[in-house]
Order: structure tokens, then C-alpha cells, then sequence
């Protein structure tokens, strides 16, 4: 069997080489000058792939998408019927989780003013709410919701998830499909979205969306941190929420095009904490074992896990 | 009997206010125009008194120091030979948790590299340790520096602590005094310092103990978080250690001299987060709840919490 590596990116071989290193037994080749027989494929690991790429390997049994999105996979039309899994590595959660934590505290902390302050040299205290004062919500509520939610949770803040199923995690509310989410949104100063871009998620960070968010909590106006995809979010909505105060801040990891274009207003804005689509950059070691543990549990006869449900589109 | 309040501060009126309001059966008085007749005065609640004013009350049974510090009584060498008790609220200790939470992240998450790509519109992704292959030191190390500790270890970082005696807190090493200072500093690359001020830990924060900190940790140099008080730090030496890279970066919220003078070369460095003793500005409310409840239980015979230790000084 061989197990061919299409990642769309600047830096596939140094994957392909690391995988090589860790399983000496197992034949890796390398999209798209080494793919040999089409026919030998039966393990794809893909980032980004060109449409129709992965629909020319007859024998391909599993596509490993090297990250937890798979947006990138699922706008193929001529994706081949076959498991899709997707990276949920410890080290994946756990950073995702670090920028979550980190950006609902650059904002309740009120970094950018103490910022400028220190800037114009002023020593003088703000005011500023307790964390339990203070409603953070998590769109998107699966394993890495979660873990950021218990965090958040411990920091004393007031933590409720919304997602399409109901869950069930001690301290935290759990809010459950579109009848719940006008609710969810009420209470919520702090909107983190961990989405991932479906139809039904398309574009539905919008002005209508923000408008639902309180104007009067603790902090006195609404933050959004996005840290799923970009194509959940309108960026011209965004920008137009923090210029009339509908936002009061937001921290933005993704974008609706990506690399963000120089010469979009986002970059300049004031209230807005911007970073290259790295809120989960994971250690290639971790996504590497973690491919490699599925794949050698595939061929004992184990079951996968984290199986792409294709209906859901995550 | 009466409560004098003598805060040395802008606001003390607010505070005396307050505890009108939620304890309206106690004779509150606010120094220095409302003292009445010194004999009365068996409770104070003290920030920052001059040197010498708490010797005036013959009848003083205990003393409230309005702070988790009490470098501002413990100064006074007229201090009366009374029972001194901290505030040691939950409020504010997840407000320091909060602080040190999101300084660790902030050096960890390389904000400030990504602050300065954003200014000059650069799409660029920067490579990033996992937290466990970062190691977090924290020294001062009672019930603020545990909660903080618990946070991070739970974030997925190498958490160790150094105080005189050893603490026993799960997965994370504790090293205790100063037989085994070198050693936690040799481990350690963010050092947090919650350390109260005190004979012994004068100026402790110097050029020949940012020596003993690794350069060759996951984050390239090390970084130094003080929270506690400002005269446990050199400041010039914090200088000094920034600008020829002994230190790789800092976040301090107390200084020296505070206010922090306006001609500081600190307030300009751009590797030092600075912010105006504000860690654990805690709710006004939680602290007289604290302080009334103590007051409470020691008027029905039960034993004072929190009561500083004269020959520690802390």
C-alpha cells in the first residue's frame, strides 16, 4: 500500500519527510511530481487539494485531511466516496484553546487601552468587571468548544456553547439549534466562533447577527473572536460593526479570503486583533502520530475516528 | 465599638460608603476628618497609612490591610503590636490568575511579533512551541501563585513553583528555598513573580538571578512576569537585561517607584508590557464582604484568617 501526500503548501515535503522518518515501513509519496501508479494509492493526506485531484486513485480507501477543518475537502464535487477523517490531536485543542483563553482576556482585560495608555506614558487604573460578570458564548460546542469553554469556565467566567445537538458539560449552558440561538445571543458579551464553514454557516456572522448581541453587559458592548473559518463571517460586516460600536472589539484569526488582502481596512483597525490564520498551528510531529495511529489502527482492523459526517459537512 | 477607615488613596470615601450600605449597625468612621474620639477605635481598615497614625488608637484589637500586601503596614515601625490580616478574597485572586494567564500567553503567542506584522499588513504564519514544551516558573508560590499555577498547568504548560516551604500541588514540581533557587531558575522560561516584599526578597529581581534563567528554551530566551511588588525588582536592571537579551521580553504591573516616573525608559521599551498596578485591582464589593465577614466572626470568638506572620512579613 502507499499513502500519497497532496498538501497544497508551500511546505508538503518537509511532512512527507517527517512521515518517512517515523514509519520507515510505509511507501510515502509526495503529490504531484512523485505519484507513481495511480493505483498503488490507498492513503491520501490532503490539504487544500486541487478540485478532481483526489478523484483519480481507484483504490483509495481514506483521506486524512491534515488539519480539523475540512472545508477545503468537502467543495470538491468529484470528492470520492470514501471515510473522511479529520485531525483532532490534543496538541490541535490545546492551541486552539490557548487563543480562545488569550483573546477573551486581551479584550475583558482591556489590553489595547493599557496599551496606548503605556504608549503616552499615563499610569492610570481603568475600571474593569470580575470575570463572573462577564457572559462568554462558543459557537460551534464540539471537542474544541469544549475544552476551551472549561478553561474559560475556571477563569470564573460565565460560559454557555451553542451547537445543533444539545451538550452536557458541568457550569456551562448549553444552547441547541436555530429555535435557541436569538437566546444564546442575548447573553453572550463575548461571541467566540469555532464553526466550521458549512452552507448552513455560511456568511452567518453578519449585521444581523451582531444586532442580537446586549449593548449592556459588563463590558459594555459586544467582542466577537473567530477563530473557525473565514467563509462563516462578512468581513465587510465586521468592520462596519466596530466603526458604528455595534462590535466593540473582536480578535479575527480567519478571513473570508485568505491570505487577507494588504490592502483591506481590516488591518488598520484599531479595535481589531489580527493574526494569519494561526490560532491551531499545530506541531507537525502531533498531526503526524496522529495520521499514523489512525492509519496503523485502520490496518489491524480498528475502527477510524473522527469520521467526517458528509450530510453535516464536519 | 468603631471601624476606622484610613486609606491612603483617592477614593476612600467610596469605600467607607460602601460599607455603610452593607453593615448600616457598625459606627464606620473615614480618617482623617471623621475619627472621633481615638478610644472608640477598635477596628481598622488600612491602605498606605503615614508612618506613626496607627500608634493613636490605645483600644485597636485588629487591623485590616486593604490588599493581599501588606509592605505598606509592615514599613511603619510604630505599627501596633496587633493582630494584621490580608485580604485573600476569591476575587482577587482570579483577578491575578487572570493577569498572569494572559501575560504567559501573551509572551508564549508571540503578540507582540504579530501586533508588529498587522501594523505593516504582513500575512505571515511564525513558528510556535506547544505549550508543554514551554516551562513556567512561579515564585511566591501560596494561594495566588497556586491558582495561577493550576490555570497553566491545566492550559497544557510545565508549571514549577519556589517558595520557603514546600507546596504539594498535582503535576506540578515544587522547589523550596534557597538551596533550590538555582535549580528552579535553571528550568524556568517565563518566571513569574508574586513574591511579597519583604527584608529578604529586597531587589531579588536582578542582573545575577536573570543570569541563571535558560537561553536555550522553547521560546529562545527568557521572560519575566512581576506581579507582586515592585521593590522585590531592579528596575534598571530589568532594563539592562532587555536591551543585551538576557531577557527575550517582560510584563510588569508594579515598579520601583509607583507611579512609575514619566521620563522611565520602561515606558518606551517594546518588549515590555506595562501596565499600572491593576493585576488584582479587585472588586471593591469582594473586599469589604471579605473584610466584613472576618469582622463578624471575630466579634463571636472565631479564630482571624489570613493573619500575617510579623517575623515573615507576610
Amino acid at each position: 500500500m502507499a499513502v500519497l501526500f497532496v498538501l497544497n503548501r508551500y511546505n508538503a515535503s518537509d511532512w512527507a519527510d517527517m512521515m518517512r522518518e517515523r514509519a520507515p515501513d510505509l511507501d510515502i509519496r509526495l503529490w504531484p511530481d512523485d505519484v507513481g501508479n495511480p493505483e498503488d494509492i490507498r492513503f491520501i493526506v490532503a490539504w487544500n487539494p486541487p478540485e478532481g485531484e483526489l478523484a483519480k486513485f481507484p483504490n483509495l480507501e481514506v483521506i486524512f485531511s491534515m488539519g480539523a477543518g475540512v472545508d477545503h475537502l468537502m467543495k470538491d464535487p468529484a470528492l470520492p466516496k470514501v471515510p473522511v477523517v479529520r485531525v483532532v490531536a490534543g496538541d490541535l485543542t490545546k492551541r486552539m484553546t490557548e487563543y480562545v483563553v488569550m483573546n477573551v482576556l486581551l479584550h475583558h482585560r482591556r489590553v489595547a487601552l493599557y496599551d496606548s495608555q503605556q504608549k503616552a506614558r499615563a499610569w492610570t487604573e481603568r475600571s474593569q468587571p470580575a470575570a463572573n460578570e462577564v457572559r462568554v458564548g462558543i459557537m460551534g460546542f464540539g471537542v474544541l468548544g469544549q475544552d476551551c469553554g472549561i478553561l474559560l469556565r475556571d477563569l470564573g467566567f460565565h460560559v454557555a456553547g451553542w451547537s445543533n445537538g444539545r451538550k452536557h458539560v458541568e457550569g456551562i449552558e448549553s444552547f441547541a439549534g436555530g429555535a435557541e440561538l436569538d437566546a444564546f445571543l442575548g447573553r453572550t458579551d463575548i461571541l467566540v466562533s469555532l464553526l466550521p464553514h458549512t452552507p448552513d454557516t455560511d456568511r452567518m456572522l453578519n449585521a444581523s447577527l451582531f444586532a442580537k448581541l446586549p449593548q449592556d453587559g459588563a463590558l459594555e458592548g459586544p467582542f466577537l473572536i473567530n477563530a473557525g473559518r473565514g467563509k462563516v463571517q462578512c468581513d465587510a460586516d465586521i468592520l462596519a460593526a466596530l466603526n458604528d460600536g455595534t462590535l466593540k472589539g473582536a480578535s479575527l484569526d480567519v478571513f473570508e479570503e485568505e491570505p487577507l488582502p494588504a490592502d483591506s481596512p481590516l488591518w488598520a483597525h484599531p479595535q481589531l486583533v489580527l493574526t494569519p490564520h494561526v490560532a491551531a498551528e499545530s506541531s507537525p510531529v502531533a498531526i503526524n502520530d496522529y495520521i499514523l495511529d489512525q492509519l496503523r489502527g485502520y490496518e489491524l482492523g480498528e475502527p477510524l475516528s473522527n469520521v467526517v459526517n458528509a450530510e453535516r459537512g464536519y
